[in-house]
């Protein structure tokens, strides 16, 4: 498959648009139709250097940050499920991620999104393991919070002294919901990368960028394919802070040293 | 009451979400409504140390900025007017507050929103003093502009030497706004914080997380509330950047300092 | 015209209204409603020292940013087609600009809302030039990257050592997008400057507020307009961080000095 020839970009981008939407691309009737069809289905996605299933959490975890349209991340939705890259219990698990991640307000966008869609295809609704099914005491809910921050993000945790910290980093953030059984850590990371490029805060992008790595969970030419996946949908602006993000933590993890 | 058993907390946290968003709660059919229920109202909105008339304020202004699925912003809006917490003609004053902060594109969704649910409560419209009702010399609306901003900043004003100092922050913000009669400048103060922590801007940021304290409108425990308050609503990322500055500010008013 | 009264502040936000939106401004009905009439109508648009044509760009970039409700993004479009000061191609143009700095996501916001005010107007669909209709060379297309960026930016190209570097911002943002033929340079600024002001993000805000005025496409004093007219629909304290920099490049510029 060559792209050097604009008539097969624009072939080789619409037969991926109707394969990743999951329904049949119509014929672009705008510039911007075409551009997603030339670039970002002829393109991006057809790049090597980051698998499908990354591709398809990072877009919904993107669309969803942006507020978009329904129909772009109903799209990518009915995309991963007909393709079996994500099933509906993963989206579920991605739902409350993002959740954290990207606020609960706009997590009801992707949970209603993905309602819609499941109906759509007359899927039957996917079981969940509730949040917590049995007490806690809350000095072992700390420390388990503690533990988790540690082995998830690969450096020291917070102490509880704030009832951010304590209330919500150890005891939700990392007691409860990183750990949950039904969305492996890759997937998990995803969706975090997505929402802290998103917000923008410094030390969050810093921390988890190192952390993607360090974890095993992705790889420096990973990280760099994530960069321009997220650009397309989040905006250029915000992935060249992540750009220059991944370089920087890039070589610390290259050289074993800690986070800073 | 104890919420170290599960059961308790999602009995609790049903209870509360029913009366918060003023209309009996469904059972939660997605994890993501399961977290609404179990932390979000369980754990979250039951914690002492801030008020609920700030509270709806904080998860009203978040939900507006983050574009939320009306149904989220509605139930908020519903609940504050049920429960007495805040009154239309207030509501209204919030979302010119809103303008201001999180910009007027949005806050088309908020006024929109309190329309929507007074309508369906059958409430009349709320009056409003008009924006101004009197001429005014320019020279005088600067000079309150100038004074209005060192009241509520506890810090000097910037000189009028650009079209964006003068003829937004002087002449309305602080000339106009900030003043006005109906809604107390203790509940501006919750609106304007989420606005600022969505925006990301360092600079305001730091000047109104110094100046809620340093006004006396809010207490350092209380900041340490609103952080886990606006994270949930407005994302752990950006309550993140808001924790280490209330931390930094928290210190700053403590020792009497200036803002800097 | 005076707008020291009131009264006649209201008549011509009333008025500019009308003529902005592209159809009669109905009597506020709240106080949200009365500010967009006195504030934003009466006092921000009526300002010289910026074009009309450049304020409809930045506030349907920034509607667009912002996730506006439809009706505020369709107003400005109504208005801007109605008032001849953008036609429907250089909309399309605009919708694909705004993709690459506000994200394709929220970019498909912008091309539907422009398709729904055509369709009420009656207006036929646009011809586009395609995003590129010879094959290419890669080493060649990448070259042309590398020249358009230091054209456009006024600057150095980053090295295509990345993904994000090469198939983005050289292959595409410069090397197919900014040099199309369907909109001006300085039209194009406008929808950059808003994206990348509503991005927070550092770098981007810094070298395009650099670009701006060092390639001669907007002075010191138009620039400086812009940031209250992208305040009052993008947020006071996004606004803020531009009055910075604005105030910075501006020295920076007027002095001869390259980007740093």
């Amino acid at each position: 498959m060559s792209l050097l020839d604009p008539a097969e970009r624009s072939r080789v981008g619409g037969q991926n648009q109707s394969e990743l939407l999951g329904a049949p691309a119509p014929a672009p009737r705008t510039l911007l139709e075409a551009s997603w069809r030339d670039y970002v289905f002829g393109e991006v996605w057809t790049r090597s250097g980051l698998d499908r299933r990354s591709r398809f959490l990072i877009s919904i975890a993107s669309a969803t940050c942006e507020g978009a349209r329904l129909d772009v991340l109903d799209g990518y939705i009915r995309g991963a499920l007909t393709l079996g890259e994500l099933t509906l219990a993963e989206l579920r698990e991605a739902a409350l991620h993002f959740a954290v991640y990207g606020g609960w307000s706009r997590a009801v966008g992707l949970d209603t999104a993905v309602t819609r869609v499941a109906n759509a295809l007359g899927l039957p609704p996917a079981d969940y393991s509730p949040i917590r099914d049995e007490p806690w005491d809350p000095k072992q809910r700390l420390a388990e919070g503690d533990a988790n921050f540690k082995a998830v993000m690969v450096m020291p945790a917070p102490p509880p002294v704030t009832p951010y910290f304590e209330g919500g980093i150890l005891n939700f953030v990392f007691g409860e919901m990183w750990m949950r059984p039904g969305l492996d850590q890759r997937a998990r990371r995803w969706v975090t990368l997505t929402c802290v490029a998103d917000s923008g805060a410094t030390t969050p992008i810093r921390s988890h960028t190192y952390a993607a790595m360090a974890s095993g969970n992705a790889t420096l030419p990973e990280m760099q394919e994530f960069v321009l996946h997220y650009g397309i949908h989040g905006s250029w602006p915000k992935a060249s802070v992540m750009q220059a993000t991944v370089l920087e933590m890039g070589k610390r993890v290259a050289n074993g040293l800690p986070f800073e």
